[in-house]
């Protein structure tokens, strides 16, 4: 950085990395930037954010705040992002005044808007569900459309918020009442999901294909396996598919691609969130090179990491229990760390709230049905609640 | 920790960590604990530490003020340490009111001692080199003792620091003018090191046995190999003297316990480092349980993890470049992250100097001899000098 990117000299700190976001994914970020010789200040509104704790520095600002991303933006050498609903706006001014922000704020602005996403990824040649914009809710066009539908809202979306499955036209009243997009319903095999990244040189390293097991009732990930239980055939289609993904949005960063495995045999790409994602966590501890540290050279230049799977993994979120808030009790935690090859991962957040994502575990196993077995063990042993500050 | 040891139920933060020691075994801890969740205070003179970076907290002072140590303990759950050099009677007395502090601080009374450290160890069977003390500098001690000889001072040396070794009478002019001992000097075909962590209930786990090599001249380490190129018996022996040698310590937490292989075939054990070393920094990316989350499972009574090589590994240290000192300058790093399987750490220290030691590389390799070239390699190419800052 500092004007030295072509030569291999760099003065402490390597580079000084702003992040848009200060949840689990930033923290983690964070720790990888500070392990190559960066510092990082971290923008949320949360003080004492998951990030800020391990950063040492935050603004606390809202990630629409113009002026604090700027300010954000001015100190930094390079500026990232954990999450996709930022002012992309004020992102693409800055990025024309020559700040180094990557992924490139236009590639942001196409992906937070999950209609233009679907259209650039078809414009491109990639295989996806049939869609349709849907400006506001429209029961005709539905029934024109056809059951079963999934809506999408445009904008804002995450963690099956902004989703809604409509099976039928009795269905309909279940809608959204947003600007969305309707997509044919997929029967699918499996959900799989590939992480890859992409350099400011157009390098490419891909990850395993690994298997993604959602809950139905709250469209959240339930358990997540490396490497996927698949053909090694589809696997390479599905990490080709992937790499021509990010090449289409010319993504530079690390960048996790959900994909159907439908029922036809086709594989067909469901969403791309354009940053480290949760179905690469078991990167951490099972692969040469984590999903944190690989953004961090993507977007710093720095020459991309081995993506080798050392090892086969199963990973659970632990998610806050139904109907607690507050003060976060974990329970089970001496129970789950009994078993071998568990990593706990506790995200550090205040406060607890139901289904918020509080941790994650990884297992690691050489036998992956038996890494499966003790990750779901483990789901059952940690709960977390909440209590009232004392 | 607050008084559910005995349940599994933690509330957030699983536990309050102090820290003596802001250094970079520190700053690798704190980044484990918060993993777990747990919130980590730091004790260290130098604002700013590489572990005040990540901990969000640090108490700044010195390792000898007793209530600055006594403001830590108070503050935390639990109090470790990242160095010996440490007052070690306001541990104790902190420990008698019921603090709880690991390892125990009459063990690191025991050990920050050279002499008592070689004392009890061989009054506990555990095979060490022939050794004398030498309360000061005696000429016809060391000619009746024998050369050659090493003499070492009984506190504070480190990293070579303390160490002088004298071949003959004719060199004994070249003697630490300090509170000694003096051991036979053993020619080794090896220096070995494993690491043992010990829980709170006695259970113990050990790492691999590694391989030593160290710089003659600066008595520092060269480089690192996991698993050590030895036949399998003597690991294993190396194994059980390491787990007997904490035992008899009756340790707590994680040791490192340097051996020599010696040219007759014996094994001896070195020194006992109370605390995560330099040998284990390879846990991070080749164990299933690195050395620092280890470390704090056995200090908090938590189930010890998994310590499984995932892959065969090699590490050097980056050290700064003789004559150097200053804001530090870091060359090569580009092209060692080109390398595939290297993971670079840097410890994020404001100011370099000759052999400080800056960060380490760990590499990641299926063949070990190949794993040891790149190590190598990444050695030749990465270089920290310093200059003032601009």
């Amino acid at each position: 950085m500092r004007g030295a990117m072509d030569q291999d000299i760099f003065r402490y700190p390597v580079a000084r990395i702003g992040i848009i976001g200060g949840g689990q994914l930033g923290r983690m970020l964070v720790k990888a930037a500070k392990q190559i010789g960066c510092t990082c200040t971290v923008l949320d509104p949360t003080p004492n954010s998951p990030a800020g704790q391990v950063s040492g520095h935050q603004i606390v600002a809202n990630y629409q705040d113009a002026a604090a991303l700027r300010e954000l933006a001015e100190s930094c050498d390079l500026t990232t992002f954990d999450l996709e609903d930022i002012n992309s706006d004020i992102l693409t001014e800055l990025s024309r005044e020559g700040r180094p922000i990557f992924p490139h704020p236009r590639l942001l602005a196409v992906v937070q808007d999950k209609l233009r996403q679907k259209e650039v990824l078809a414009a491109a040649g990639i295989p996806v569900a049939d869609f349709l914009a849907m400006p506001e809710p429209d029961a005709a066009l539905c029934a024109e459309f056809g059951y079963p539908l999934v809506q999408k809202a445009r904008r804002g979306g995450y963690d099956g918020r902004g989703v809604a499955v409509l099976r039928g036209p009795g269905e309909f009243d279940g809608h959204l009442p947003l600007p969305s997009l309707i997509e044919r319903f997929v029967p699918t095999i499996k959900e799989l999901a590939v992480m890859v990244a992409r350099g400011r040189d157009g390098d490419c390293r891909c990850y395993p294909v690994v298997e993604m097991r959602v809950r139905p009732e709250q469209n959240i990930l339930d358990w997540l396996l490396a490497p996927a239980r698949i053909d090694p055939g589809i696997a390479a289609s599905a990490q080709q598919l992937a790499v021509r993904t990010v090449q289409a949005l010319d993504g530079v960063g690390i960048f996790g691609i959900e994909l159907f495995l439908a029922a036809s045999g086709d594989l067909l790409v469901n969403e791309v969130a354009p940053r480290t994602h949760n179905s690469g966590h078991y990167t951490i501890e099972a692969c040469m090179t984590d999903q944190f540290e690989q953004h961090l050279r993507a977007i710093a230049g720095l020459p991309l990491g081995a993506t080798d799977l050392l090892c086969p993994a199963a990973m659970v979120n632990l998610l806050g229990a139904p109907g607690h808030h507050g003060r976060p009790v974990i329970r089970g935690l001496r129970a789950a760390l009994a078993i071998p090859g568990v990593s706990v991962h506790i995200y550090g957040k205040a406060a607890t709230r139901p289904y918020r994502k509080m941790g994650h575990v990884t297992v690691l196993d050489t036998d992956l049905e038996q890494a499966l077995r003790k990750a779901k063990r483990v789901r059952e042993l940690i709960e977390i609640t909440g209590e009232d500050h004392p």
